[in-house]
């Protein structure tokens, strides 16, 4: 009988988590705890010299996520403890976990089986609070909007054009769209407005990227909520909010320290979209990862098209971090998704989707290794269905392609199931020069920037404009944001806007609906198809198995 | 100079909370820490056997608030830290601030001056989370509830009858009234919906009644959200919810140590609405500080007509809870305001004023010490403003009807400034057996119960039912909820339902609006003129003069 992830980690024997810090060396009083097996870490490890030595940074990214699932966080702790047991000082940096999904279909969110990051429920649950103080910065600066045009209007702000949405870390698509300030004089301004999910806020996405609280609290100030009736940008800063956001972010700037099943450190802080946002843990988490490690391993959200590419030109760049080596998960099971397989047909041998389905691999390789220049490792995280044969065929495929590929069973086995991968990573960073290539320059168009990763990345043919995106491109232009990156908001499931072509798709076209200025965050987000900001619960939640006992131990969370 | 409370709270000279703990026999791993100068206390404390040895409870409540301020919390603060001087081992359990007012008008709420709780800042922001997760589990069941209409609405349960609103814990009207679930068969299901703000939530009155864990629960699973086309109760039973409600409230369920500024324990759990809710903290929390202090010191909401009613009528009732000795706080600005002056003429001495006000001290002790039967003392609350004359003639009005009344000064002094108040409240503690007085019976009917509140408490003549509020009271009895007590939401500036009638109203009738049950919570909320379950912010909210410097030091807060 297997043991589920919940009943994993509560077996776990965990150590308090100022030892775990000890061997970090880091002090008692650097470290605020949050229970015996939670700390966040004070402001000292946000800044770091040139001269600090500093440690290596590994991304771990994926090919094209399906249903079958890929294990890139099971896939990050592994390696994360394997690179321990080789004796390199490693510590993990995760993307903090949404409530929403927790209730809903996907579970938690902090790795699975026997490479996970505990306490595995308090970390799903809640965790050091960090969500809710964003959802309430967010919503604060949203009541401030409202209250402001309620109470005369000075600023002229337009309500038409209000871009700034409220949020709740929850599964809700009851509130997606609404309308709000209804009954009367003293109930507000009747407007049309919506919800989104907490992780899909800009202040997530200023948290993850602010290099220290200055930064943090001009991010603030700078984010553009909407427009006068003349058409000028309004502030966070036109509404002097921008203190206030910054106080409720107080703690939940400080990254936050866990430790894996072996007892390794994992830093888990921040943890934004990767379609709206850029899918990376926050700056200030890896660099202080960094600070304490020989080693850093981090991953970044969906595929290497999605996460890898936010990470490289949004993440990186406004950070100056650089990776040593990437790690690209790959599945069996998902290779035969993208070989035409049907998710009721995965338990069967299937050789033939397998070659057909590595093409998907080889383009998100070909991404990693030479468009974003980051040389990169395939890991084949094993499944228990997976035969020998279909094993034998990935690896066979990848050294004809000279892609080194190295089998991980991090799920079943624990670090000791990721040992081989470690080794090829150390490999890699102990001669490689950290480094990346931008898939565009500053300077370049908007539109230009979004052809860039579309033919680059995507390998599409083109982008197709919407009037509304191509005027409101040419806007943000003239207001002087034209040195932004753009955050492309496309389905995870495809190399293309259409989430039913798997594998890789050829000769698309990208159709660009809509473009939004994400001014705190510094980047422009365009909107490609129909992405969701706010999910839905489906029709038996999750929620319904979830359970607590008279002494608070919890059961049902997966 | 003076300080503000912020600037005294930031140079206290905190203890380690284990330290605290540890005074009061606390063990390390009875806490969990939340940084170093705030706990959550386990499970253990919790249950009480009837053989355990109990410390004594004082009640702390107030005559009629007015725009003066009366200091509730600094004087229960005070009386805490005066006890404590006074040898005797004493625990203070207060209510949990809310973020809204923070950002709005009110300010902070861990009491003022030199008698608050500390560390100030964190208390009133986010504190250990309590509220954010409240809110969520408030949430977390409205998605639920519409998720299941969604998905095709087995349970029959009627959109237009669903009572279940949604929360945030913040200041905004704009969503007091929305229409939800608009744009399309994929965007959940239009209906009238609303936002109430986080201490509003019948979750926040049940985490505060709950007895242990499994109450808790079965509490959450008794929840009626609407009815069925059938007029049939829907319960969070019916939509499996329960469990995972209680996960969510897991470690919110658990009272928080903090300290005051003199190092004394203060616990902070649980803060509902005084209005719509019964306005005291947790019974968990009361319990806990019995069962560690010779002397627990708690608060009720607003004045005593309203806060010490329900502690009464619902929280005592419900808990077993028995208090020893009662305060009543007054102030000499206060009693001039209910004597007919303006605020804006606060300042002048105004003794006419005060023999006029003094009625409606006079009536609220009244209610405290033979309407609800418990020992009271009057706590003079001195501002620096008063005269010694307008001071003396308070204690001689006391003095004539056979009141003790005592000057503090708490605010200024700290605990020093209330010992006098400690040793009266001493020789009453320890010569009564700890006993109350209901207002009314289990087995009245609904309508008997509010019409004896408003006789005799309130001291109206009687109540007069809307239509609605009649009918649904009947419905109510006869679904079997008829042995619940009611919760009576009314303004607290007045004893009537008249915001304008200040001091002793008489001869008026008290309007009942509407009526709502909440079955988790176990009582009928009887709603009397526009209470306000959304509050908004004011033109120039407080938020604007928020502020955290590069270090995470904040400031503006009061």
């Amino acid at each position: 009988m297997v043991n589920t992830d919940i009943e994993i980690a509560q077996q776990a024997k965990m150590l308090p988590i100022d030892e775990v810090a000890g061997r970090l060396n880091v002090q008692e009083d650097q470290l605020e705890l949050y229970g015996k097996y939670k700390a966040k870490l004070k402001d000292d490890f946000f800044h770091h010299s040139r001269n600090d030595k500093l440690g290596k940074l590994i991304l771990v990214s994926a090919i094209t996520p399906t249903p079958a699932g890929e294990g890139k966080t099971t896939t990050t702790v592994g390696l994360g403890d394997a690179l321990n047991q080789l004796g390199k000082k490693t510590v993990i940096a995760l993307r903090e976990p949404s409530l929403g999904p927790v209730f809903g279909m996907k579970g938690g969110a902090a790795g699975g089986g026997y490479s996970q990051a505990v306490p595995m429920a308090d970390i799903n649950l809640h965790f050091t609070g960090d969500l809710h103080s964003i959802g309430a910065a967010n919503n604060l600066l949203a009541a401030l909007i409202d209250n402001h045009i309620y109470h005369g209007n000075e600023q002229k702000i337009d309500p038409k054009s209000i871009t700034w949405k409220r949020c709740l870390d929850m599964n809700d698509r009851q509130l997606r769209n609404i309308v709000s300030g209804l009954q009367g004089n003293t109930n507000g301004v009747p407007r049309e407005d919506g919800f989104d999910i907490t992780v899909a806020s800009e202040i997530m996405a200023i948290l993850c990227l602010a290099s220290d609280r200055a930064d943090l609290k001009k991010r603030l100030k700078e984010i553009v909520i909407g427009f006068t009736y003349d058409k000028e940008e309004i502030t966070a800063g036109d509404l002097k909010a921008e203190g206030a956001l910054a106080t409720i972010l107080k703690d939940a700037f400080k990254p936050n320290l866990v430790q894996t099943l072996e007892n390794n450190p994992a830093i888990i802080h921040g943890g934004p979209f990767a379609n709206i946002a850029h899918g990376c843990n926050s700056v200030v988490a890896t660099k202080t990862a960094l600070k304490l490690g020989d080693y850093a391993v981090t991953e970044a959200g969906f595929g290497a098209d999605l996460g890898a590419e936010k990470f490289v030109n949004i993440k990186c760049r406004q950070s100056g971090l650089r990776p040593s080596a990437g790690v690209l998960v790959a599945t069996v099971r998902a290779l035969k998704m993208h070989g035409g397989v049907k998710k009721e047909d995965l338990a069967k041998e299937n050789l033939d989707a397998i070659e057909k389905g590595f093409a998907n691999l080889k383009r998100h390789f070909n991404n990693m290794q030479q468009v974003y220049g980051i040389s990169t490792v395939v890991s084949i995280n094993q499944f228990p269905t997976d035969t020998e044969r279909e094993l034998a065929l990935v690896q066979s495929l990848c050294e004809q392609e000279g892609i080194e590929a190295i089998r991980s069973t991090g799920w079943r086995d624990g670090g000791k199931g990721v040992v081989e991968l470690a080794n090829a990573v150390v490999n890699i960073a102990e001669v490689t020069e950290p480094a990346i290539t931008f898939t565009y320059d500053d300077n370049d168009g908007l539109e230009d920037k979004i052809k860039a990763v579309v033919t680059k990345v995507y390998r599409g043919s083109g982008i197709q404009l919407s009037n509304k995106a191509k005027s409101k491109l040419r806007e943000y232009e003239q207001l002087g944001y034209d040195h932004l990156p753009v955050c492309i908001a496309k389905t995870q499931y495809s190399f293309s806007d259409d989430v039913q072509l798997k594998g890789t798709p050829a000769e698309f076209t990208i159709q660009v609906r809509d473009v939004k200025l994400n001014s705190g965050s510094r980047f422009i987000v365009v909107l490609t198809g129909a992405i969701l900001t706010m999910p839905g619960l489906p029709k038996r939640p999750a929620a319904e198995n979830i359970d607590v006992d008279d002494k608070g131990v919890i059961s049902g969370l997966f």
